[in-house]
């Protein structure tokens, strides 16, 4: 016979992008830097909770981006998410990068006491059990993370984004770069390194060590009299450990308290205690949606997407994502 | 040396019993019936909705029963029961029945359309990543589904249960058994038997088909005509196709409809339409949990709870399962 | 050093097809269609019936498909197939796709009772274990066997090639379509519609429900007098049940009763009972070989080739097989 | 509340021995050795050739052995194999040990040319992933074949069962234990050391080094000359490697011939051959089933049971079945 | 018939005790409190570097601790307890869990930078891949790794015991509890409050903040001063911190320096800067071996061995382990 | 919107080499002949032994070759090697192919004895489990490790560069080609066909079988007189055996021995023994390094390099590798 025993083409890689419904305008905000849309997906929740997906368009083949915030109510975030990937697994997408704005349970990573879960490895197996390939993430609480998915995860950071503002207001006053506990001086310290060589203090949270029975005291240490403070942490949730931070750094002299976080997980009484704080100014990026009413004057928000657009570019085109680390 | 190089003992096997937090009021009949306490388990919410679960005694070695009922909002419910497996995996329980008086998102468990999901049989491969070891649940919506999970399904039926309360109250009067759908006639074939040979009929849902543009019609195919009719469904979701059915029944001279389902989802409208319909009684377990404003006059709750006792005791024991289908 | 640390290529896809010894005639007019050749493959039997199997050609980063009809000697076309997946597994082909024109024990989906195997979910894993990437079959026994593979799989429909042959053949006169079955009515409604609304009916099984000693009976639901009778299944084995519905809608006055099946089982006494049978046509697909023995006058092979080949190359081509649904 | 928390028992461990169709002579002298009943079990095969199988005894919690030779028609035996283990896993047997009187496949150890499977290597897999914990076998035609399993393996050895007749019958006479191919030279050593030192030879079956284009010639390598030549292998398939090496012997002034082996395979031709042959007498096991026209004069067919039977007790009691090995 | 088809018995549990070469002095010791011996083992490295290790006794059904402690050459420690693993997986170990007095690897637990390993990760798959069931250490670098490990991991804490020489030893003096470095202030605290509330201090290893550019410095933070300060650590590797450490409180005016810390890796020059450290003492366990020459006169070592027994004693019974760390 | 919901691109495959540091000189060889760079690689051992890798490019989507000699220190070759292949998957390389020169722990291929591990399957499941896709190595001990390992394994023959210097160099003299062990002769039949049908001869190591309580003595068996000794093995170790086996030649007449091996570990007193043995010349590659006190005057090291350099560039161009071995 004269016919070949193959057939051949040279393939075409094609980068789609998926959002789950907790937070859509990060993920427009995404699909327009990346000049995408997001594909057409019908979601929706039965009478009972139990939630519906489908793809309008084929996905076979292709390198699927699906990006989803862990935001509240996170369980049916986290769970529109797998059922996203179980579609895609079976609907033959070529590769599955979960994007994970905010990677919920992420605090729940060692067992503190006997019996309890490591639910930040959980979630990291689920994923994989549903059928992700690839992590993208940005500020884990503690990095370790990284090494509950069994694959690459790329673990973006957000204090470029973060400091460019800083220096670009407060850049001509005399600045300290707080922590609000002990456990996160490291991230204060490369804060205070993107400054320019800040002083560094942090808030040391402790039983008066030498009167042990009474409450605890916010201890300031370090150098912040007179100085602006940039008050750093990862995560803002109900806001009372960043309040009462600040509060003890404006009673040390402080001149004026600057607070940073990346995510504004803004539960419960986060927003009240933060509009009436004494902080100059709360400054978050859009890792997790706001409704209006969670907005207030000193608060400014800071966009993630760019960032997440560039890694997810440079992931598809095979690029560097380490090289967006730098500033 | 004259010590030996192993040191022996005899194991015991110790049954416990764990309950999340969805329908506890079941998990407590359980344990009171094979005469255990639930193991003491601290559960709460953070405030971002991030679930936290700690078990309060040792569970080393156990033979652990999680019983959850995947009850709105299930998603939560779901996610809990995953938890609570992740924990007892952590903390040595030597094996993990995870015991679903319902089973969420059952009714996902094919791809009616391309790029949909296979909920069911992701449900079941998130139970195997997070560490169980078996199922035991009721009255699956389809049996297939127990091809889903890579291990032991116990899956028992709820219908001698159901039976025997028909029998006693409607027993004395010409039955009829009814499915409410085309889909459903052979486990209404099962009632039939069971109840003594009644005649058998069901509702077809379609389009007439002489004029397939008009609107679908129930029409009642069987001998129904001045009969106790029991339509028998596995569910009752927003409860229209059943309040539907009846009154088709109704309307070809059915004396009486008594509608038996086993599980009482009962979402948005179905209280209202189940009080407000033709129905003499509605017959249910509790496999699900009710709200006392989701009781009305002819609502019966049968309980499902010796079912699955007997059937967890069996486990335990080695015993046979299949024994407890002989009614 | 001037060298690169990377040398580069674009790489090419290439699209290579085999074919076990079950069933060549229908691999080959596949080939055919897609204008390759099959892959020259070395395959026979030791004499104590162990199968070899070994490609004449490098496979290496090929597009595998591999087509095996499951036909009997069922045992040996299953695990030849296993076996030629191990070996392109260990020759580096880049994705094995399984073709199972008919997907042996899709019958043994569930437990009817206890202590059984779901053997259509064995096959799924063992075709995993051995190296499958994703399954392609057709007209499943039931529609969740799709989630026993943890993976792509394409269902595809044979049912607009019966149609179009229905269609072009009894389109003018009054039709009906009719299950033999309850449980299979849902398809025999797509039929219907696939037939511009033709009346719907199915045969009712059944000891009569007034009689329940006596033995079974076939019950004609829905309107047959004097209508072409379209009686549709997935499969015939040995045709006793088709062959007692037929009777059963002349007998209630049918004009003429054609059947139609996909899969031709036809075990044991099926061609007999079918040649002799009262159905005017049998129309079958080719997804099963026959031998010339089993040809007889009124049967219609239809071939499902051309099916296969669009999929094939859709799926090579990342194309959607959803859009081959669409007649 | 005043109840525990947990109840206790004392675990029972029972033992359970189920068969395949292949051979159940074997199995059910197994099971007399061991003083149980085999597991009844309800096996057929349905018209198309597909196999049912299903207990009619619980086995939940039993330690299971499935005895299965690998007996033609092979891949009937081992499907069927595998199909038990499938309802052993979903039925809840704690343990399933597959017991191997004859290793299917066991010769396609190794790639011999580029695209070839490796099939032992598949079976081992296939086993694995039906839900099998452990493997026994006896005399592996290779012994790497153990590492191919993800478990544990007891390779059981005949040789003494084999040796333990030689010496009574032959053990007067001088002996030559006798390879009938260099490739199998280390078992021979083995069966010398075994029978007290005899003297070891083999047939070498090579060109005529000095001749390379003539066929090839069976070359005996070592004393032989008015000795009783035990020629031993580890399985008989078409019986001509076999044949021609006792003639070979014979032509060498061997006094008599005695053939040992472990595994009759015994396809096509073998047993004319044998019959036929100058061999004194044919010693085997029935680790593989014999028909009755497969018998013959000088056949001597040794029981494997009591070595099988061993085993299985020694690994219920979690002995050593190290210690069977010793004469 | 009348035998039965199960045969029972009352199992039996043994624990076995197995140690590789690293440190056999801390096996013997752990043995000796469990009153066993350790299970008599050949072990040696042939000429090439390759291990061999086989078990001199049968160890079917066995509980299996393997004591290996990843001293130096850390990488042949690693891989004899992984042969020794699979030994044991092979020869059908019941449960086998690897008992480490020290982690190897534990301190590359997240990728500081873009293409890095995540080693301790690696090393719980490898451990999984072998044959571990779980994973019993004392003290790891991070918490975070025990979620590294797929199954249950017992992470024991040394403090207790190095705090109650503490005690005995300088509880009447006034004490502070040091942190050598600001990222591991919490171990600190629980030491403070396990000595009755003893104040906290740290060093801050750091560029001057107001001085950038110059060298990195030393700062004591916290009442130090005529204070008995115990420096505590997880490891001490080539005591460069430690031992700057010490100074640096010496000159804040510290009465004197105690060292403590749980491993005592000692490489390099770790020992020549202990001897010759400002500290009183240096107080260690004694989970890796110190070779003679490593001690010196003012090394405490304290035996890690009671806390292995007890919490292999407590496994081995299903006790708890959580509550050996009440002190 | 207007924007296309998919990004296409052609995507470029790029192969990276790298190589561990176990035998860097290979490495560089197979780069030189690829016309690549090695990768620039990071790597040291930290104090206590524990290896760091970073790769100092980006390696995202890269078809990963990482070359590593399992030579002595052998622990910390295979760790590195470990190392390197989770820090490739970590930084998202496409795929991993393992390049073995020598496989470590090839020769534990079986359990000789109970209780013993296989580590040559271990070596394999540890590749799988860091995150190879693939192995690619060079005369392996025994084929059948090739089934050890869960995916493609391009098993490479070394024999045509080792005969191809033979032919040049003898190839008018009287060759006859000698396996040192009964176990290895039918490699040596390779090579007497690739020699033109060379004469076959091999040394029976062995108990003289009619003195069995002698000492073992090399029998020579085969015609080797006046004839240049062609000595074939796959490694040569410690070099007792063939250093032996030459002089039991030359006492059998013959005219000269030539030694031939693939592997030379060449382990303590290898080299002096070889250097005084009878050998005319040591023919070995360089699939091991070696020190320059390893040289001596009649050792010939041909390159492996070529082989491995077509062998990585046919996998990488998916061309056929089996094509390499024709001569």
């Amino acid at each position: 016979m004269s016919r070949p025993s193959s057939s051949n083409r040279t393939p075409t890689k094609n980068l789609m992008l998926f959002s789950g419904r907790a937070h859509p305008v990060l993920a427009q905000e995404v699909a327009e830097l990346l000049e995408v849309d997001l594909v057409p997906t019908t979601a929706y929740d039965f009478a009972n909770g139990e939630i519906y997906v489908r793809f309008d368009e084929s996905v076979r083949g292709c390198d699927a981006f699906v990006i989803q915030s862990h935001a509240a109510p996170i369980n049916d975030a986290i769970m529109e998410q797998l059922i996203m990937i179980d579609a895609l697994k079976r609907a033959s997408a070529k590769r599955i990068t979960v994007v994970l704005p905010f990677y919920g349970y992420a605090r729940q990573d060692k067992k503190h006491l006997g019996r309890e879960p490591i639910s930040a490895r959980l979630m990291a197996d689920l994923f994989l059990s549903a059928g992700a390939d690839r992590l993208m993430t940005v500020d884990l609480h503690t990095a370790q993370i990284q090494g509950f998915f069994d694959g690459p995860v790329d673990h973006l950071l957000a204090m470029p984004i973060l400091t460019r503002h800083v220096r670009s207001t407060y850049g001509d006053r005399p600045l300290a770069v707080v922590s609000p506990d002990a456990g996160r001086i490291k991230v204060a310290e490369s804060w205070a390194n993107a400054l320019g060589g800040a002083p560094l203090a942090f808030i040391h949270k402790t039983r008066d060590v030498n009167r042990p029975n009474e409450s605890k005291a916010n201890r300031v240490v370090g150098e912040v009299k007179d100085r602006t403070c940039i008050l750093v942490d990862d995560l803002i949730d109900t806001g009372g450990t960043i309040v009462q931070a600040a509060e003890a750094l404006m009673a040390e002299g402080a001149a004026e308290v600057v607070v940073a976080a990346t995510h504004a997980v803004f539960s419960g009484p986060a927003v009240d205690r933060l509009k009436n704080s004494v902080a100059t100014e709360v400054i978050i990026t859009n890792t997790l949606p706001l409704a209006d009413a969670q907005h207030f004057d000193n608060l400014t928000v800071l966009s993630i997407a760019p960032l997440f657009a560039q890694a997810i570019a440079a992931v598809f085109e095979d690029g560097s994502v380490t090289s967006l680390f730098k500033d």
